[in-house]
């Protein structure tokens, strides 16, 4: 693993704003790591509605189970995560350990197991003894305030480079309401199992269905249009709380027209999000933005847009600073989705390489090579079949990436 | 790219016999490379039927389109392989390459156009002028002979560390029978985009459709059960040939029991020569077998086993001799297939790592870790919820491949 932060890395950091209702703080527990917190607890005002999104892993950890256990509930008042254990495959016992957590922590905010939810995130497969931290969580309960929010980022993270944050302030209806957000990327390191994880809160006052509505309309340009390698988690989460502190009439229906400019923003909000995890991707030194048009359906797009970001020739290609527009050709006959190869045009940049299926006649090698760079290399692949568009973050493949995932476990 | 050949390469290669009714030929037209054999010419007897295989990309090459055209006819009387241009995304100019080529060849062999089969792999989107070589195909033609099997192998060779070459010889109802086979692997060196070709050979007399239905038969757990890095070339071609020479009467029914055997050792064959591929693989140092056992039928299991062995995390923990089960749950709960969680058990070789949903409580580290440094390594995963099984072959993702494919183009 390497101790350097992320070439990609911003180079400032947001100021986060309070979000009324919301109080967070963190602790260092030991769990793995020494040195830096890895315990946060988020605590929420009473009224506060819940939405949430999770991994589509079919081995998913014992966490994400109790999450989507409570989801219907609709109501949440604490937020428990650690770091430096995942407690996925961890059987009987992890189901154990989500319970004594969630108990402990209904026990220091005052509230119902139902009202609890929570996140791991680290080694997988080893069991994580509850007893480890559900001791901090009275004082953590306590001592808990509304301006932890860079505090939160920092101590969710495993082997991220940097915090990920966001924020967001939108007219509501009249009433001026805030979002922030925070996330940990996707990184591993032997034998840690990195997730993404990602919290968000709004003062907004939403009835939690319409919550979920907006959460997973947002998601799917953002966090699900967003890859490291290709590789799926077992114990992504995402969770959105509104607390209602803003003082809005509560939204109870999804087609309210208050909620326009919100969603606008919620969405930016999330892909800033996805943006930062992509570009702290382990070893990552360039940004991909793989651009879909011409599709038979937005599907269809993204689906080609993911073969493409996912493809290790392509990645490694543009870790290369090589426009080796053959390779995106070859991702796009891959991803089995209707494609016509002599309609097909590649840009990278903008810079036209490739089209109606050969290589630009007009196509300058050096201007091309110029364009590769760039810190966000993006590609535009037009399929000239239809109307479907969509846009994928990634990151490219480099041999860091082989040495923070490969190298002997010691 | 390393010159050195990959530390898996075989220790001794076949002697191959020759396929009465089969003579090749090989020449250096220095299409790309230099000092080295680019073109060659197989020249088959009049009765010689045809089968084959190609890629699935919906962005193919212009000699896979050429050859899907004519094997409707079921008869070959001449191959003709280039090295060093795929003769993909070349658009119209491709087209009158693959005519021109098969044109020359059909004039030097005496046969029609609709005889001839062709295969091209190297760059891709650079126009292939059919001149650089046609001009050799009458003395080829003249020349060939039956003993230059491994000459042809070494002719079809891109970034491969070795030639590929595999034979049998079977009893086919009182009559023997032999069965030659040569590849060329998946490696890619910046332009270039390497393909998987294949060409299969034997004496027995089969009649088109029935060779059809064995090689589709046979491809499925060999080439189709093959992974290098996940990427599909637009030029992936497997074709075989029935000469008839062996003095059979002909088989022209696929249930006719003098296939029994036969059947058997082609896919034996196939087998080796596709582990033979992945094990040169860019930058392999170990190969992966990928047994999927308890899925809920063969083509889930064969899904799970793709997961597995395309897991970019999985390959760097077998490149770092790290047996990481918790990578192989979350390849398994990615692959989008029927799983249950708390039944999983995982082994790698003969140490079972995870069972029931947790780690073995007898699990020995030190023991995964021994077993970590085969050459081979074995990964076992039981679903545990019914019966179908595959096995997959892959290797392991190094820096070395990041090195081959992501250094700058010069």
């Amino acid at each position: 693993m390497s101790d350097a932060v992320s070439p990609l890395a911003p180079s400032t950091y947001p100021d986060m704003p309070s979000i009324a209702g919301v109080r967070i703080a963190t602790a260092a527990a030991g769990i793995k790591y020494r040195g830096r917190t890895d315990v946060m607890m988020m605590v929420l005002d009473e009224g506060t509605s819940v939405a949430g999104v999770f991994t589509t892993s079919r081995c998913p950890s014992a966490p994400v189970d109790f999450c989507r256990a409570n989801l219907p509930g609709g109501a949440a008042r604490a937020v428990v995560v650690n770091s430096g254990n995942a407690n996925a495959f961890t059987g009987r016992r992890g189901r154990e350990t989500t319970h004594a957590t969630a108990e402990a922590a209904a026990a220091a905010v005052g509230c119902s197991v139902s009202e609890v939810f929570l996140a791991s995130t680290g080694v997988i497969g080893e069991p994580l003894d509850a007893g480890r931290f559900t001791h901090v969580l009275p004082e953590l309960a306590q001592t808990a305030t509304d301006s932890a929010w860079r505090h939160a980022a920092e101590a969710i993270m495993t082997t991220d480079t940097y915090p990920k944050m966001a924020t967001s302030t939108v007219d509501f209806g009249g009433v001026s309401v805030s979002i922030n957000g925070i996330a940990k990327g996707a990184g591993m390191i032997a034998p840690d199992m990195a997730t993404m994880l990602s919290f968000v809160a709004t003062d907004a006052a939403i009835a939690a269905p319409v919550l979920q509505g907006l959460l997973a309309e947002a998601v799917a340009p953002s966090f699900n249009s967003v890859t490291v390698d290709s590789d799926t988690s077992t114990s992504d989460t995402l969770l959105m709380f509104a607390t209602g502190r803003a003082g809005n009439a509560p939204v109870t229906d999804a087609d309210d027209a208050r909620l326009g400019a919100f969603r606008a923003a919620l969405r930016e909000l999330l892909t800033d999000l996805a943006r930062q995890v992509a570009r702290d991707g382990e070893g990552a030194r360039k940004e991909i933005q793989v651009r879909v048009e011409g599709a038979v359906d937005g599907a269809s797009a993204r689906r080609i847009a993911l073969s493409i970001a996912n493809s290790p020739l392509v990645k490694t290609a543009i870790a290369g600073e090589d426009a080796n527009w053959g390779r995106v050709v070859m991702a796009v006959g891959k991803a089995g989705e209707p494609a016509d190869r002599d309609r097909l045009a590649i840009s990278f940049g903008s810079v036209r390489v490739a089209v109606d299926g050969e290589r630009d006649p007009a196509y300058s090698e050096a201007e091309a090579s110029e364009a590769m760079k760039e810190d966000v290399i993006r590609i535009l692949v037009d399929i000239g079949l239809g109307d479907g568009a969509w846009t994928v973050y990634g990151c490219d493949l480099t041999k860091e990436y082989v040495a923070i995932n490969g190298d002997y476990r010691s």
